[in-house]
């Protein structure tokens, strides 16, 4: 089917843009000891989950319980909860997810390490978790090195599986690339690989060191000791990040329609913050550099027009709008059209 | 079921404060001649939306011909889409719609009524409109007066049926009441009810003159001539018009919980711009004024605790987000948890 025909406002993926970004990810990895854990969150569509199995991914990685599960019941049988969860209720949940599939939780707290030790013992299943580490985001883990160490000797105590570590480097993602950057990236590398050995070396086998996104594997990936890389951006890309001067190409927009043209050289689309997140910044127009989003209201998306534009674009034309944040506008859809040439090739389903 | 027993993130309504809303808005209007025409892109609960007309609303309006369609299968009779659709596909299903249901769109350019005219036809089924007119938003619509006339001898020249006009004082829900604000709103009516005189003059029977909002329906509302009012936001409220002094009590929260504690006095929650729109602000912590909404990820809040609550909460411990922008934050979830003193009284779904 022509794009033509599907309704707006929809959310289209360029085929080969991500097939370009899949292909490049996974020849960055192809014949490295560190592998890619492709993060989940970002499009939440288990048929690209598996494309980036087959392409050679170690396994894949999720933020949530409810991501974890989609993936078991998709299939996937080796996965990283990138995150905390708390509460007996979860705890429970995810001991029953372990008997289907490899599921590894982190934990930054003695606190979340009792549920999941009670949630194994009554659901008879080994829970495996990685002590999640801060090296400098600022959000969860605890304090590399001893801290780190106290809490998987508490973790492996209590029976839990401790597979390791991991430390996310959010706060580095969307940083220019430059020298002072990547040494951030690697003394964040660093601190992780020393608190492995430190584990290590109390007898707690260390198979997981996971770090990195698309900002920054290309330095974490690198770094001796690093097992695998989280990087879940880099398939459909943000706007932010190609800004940054990712190799990565955009391959999601949102496809709207102008439905008014006004007096002063405005149109509205059909695409407001229900359709396309505005969390950071307002995205720019696909090969219409004389149009401009301006605001985005609810359902409406603003657009100033320059030039000649203002005379030659019309009522039911239809624009594409860059995605400046796709974690947060995947979550709006429920499908994504997969666009060739102009052409409707396949739609995934986005579940949530 | 206490609310303990659910998973979060969820998203909750406290139903005597929505109830009190509900009785609060349908009392304004219990013997008025403006009647309230509820928006239903606000909460998207059909539920809800039936729980308006019983309380006396005179229909429902909403954003898009989803939404319209939503309501038909939902058995409501008497639709507004306050808003321009582009495109004979469009077009068409509005059509079909309309032998359903009594559907009104707003039109406010010719090249939309000829794809309506078009539709009608081939449909054979009657096309209602109502004449968009900008009263000052800058968004969609014609200018009042003359061109408002000339768009209603076009529909009707066109063959579809006119039932009046509308205009949405979008820029005026949030400012401050005060009299300036107030005049501003009469002046925008003035202009519908002026353009409603000069369209009926013309032999175009003019029975909707629809206008307002949650900030300005008392304005509005009292202003002879003017017949519906769109209020949405009323129901479920954002702290956005509370914090302008609105009559009507928050409602909606999002529940969340603790997951990590750091050692700076900071706690993170499982609830992202995921689960709660930040497109309007970070929102303020339900009960809890020491405690501090000061990043929203795309998964996870982070909260700064201020004095004792840095000993006193803990891991697994729930707080509530009371929620800044209800349409963007509703639009996230698939179900809201109905509340009253702790316990689940009931789950409305959110249709998308």
């Amino acid at each position: 089917m022509d794009v033509a025909g599907i309704a707006t406002p929809a959310l289209l993926v360029d085929l080969d843009a991500m097939e370009f970004n899949l292909r490049e990810m996974a020849d960055f990895f192809a014949h490295k000891p560190c592998k890619l854990r492709p993060h989940f969150k970002n499009h939440k569509v288990p048929l690209l989950a598996w494309k980036q199995l087959r392409a050679g991914a170690t396994g894949i990685t999720c933020a949530t319980l409810r991501e974890a599960e989609i993936l078991v019941h998709h299939g996937v049988e080796n996965i990283l909860i990138a995150n905390e969860i708390a509460g007996d209720s979860k705890a429970q949940y995810l001991a029953e997810l372990s008997r289907c599939a490899s599921v590894v939780v982190a934990v930054d707290n003695c606190s979340s390490i009792k549920d999941l030790a009670r949630a194994q013992r009554n659901g008879k299943s080994q829970i495996a978790v990685v002590v999640d580490i801060d090296i400098g985001l600022g959000r969860c883990g605890v304090r590399p090195g001893e801290e780190a160490l106290q809490l998987a000797k508490c973790a492996a105590g209590e029976g839990l599986r401790v597979r390791g570590l991991m430390g996310y480097d959010g706060h580095l993602q969307v940083l220019p690339a430059s020298l002072e950057r990547d040494e951030l990236v690697r003394r964040g590398s660093e601190s992780l690989v020393r608190s492995a050995a430190l584990i290590q070396a109390e007898g707690i086998p260390v198979s997981i060191v996971s770090t990195g996104g698309t900002g920054t594997y290309a330095v974490s990936g690198e770094y001796a000791g690093i097992t695998d890389i989280q990087a879940g951006s880099y398939l459909l890309m943000d706007t932010l990040y190609v800004e940054r001067g990712s190799c990565f190409r955009r391959s999601l927009t949102v496809l709207a329609t102008i439905i008014s043209m006004n007096r002063d050289g405005h149109a509205v689309v059909d695409c407001g913050v229900k359709e396309i997140s505005g969390e950071r910044g307002l995205s720019a127009v696909k090969n219409m550099p004389d149009v401009h989003l301006t605001a985005l209201h609810a359902e409406h998306g603003l657009l100033e027009l320059q030039g000649d534009l203002k005379s030659t674009l019309k009522i039911g034309d239809r624009i594409e709008l860059w995605v400046r944040y796709s974690d947060a506008t995947v979550s709006l859809h429920s499908s994504m059209y997969g666009v060739r040439h102009g052409q409707i090739e396949t739609v995934f389903q986005i579940e949530h």
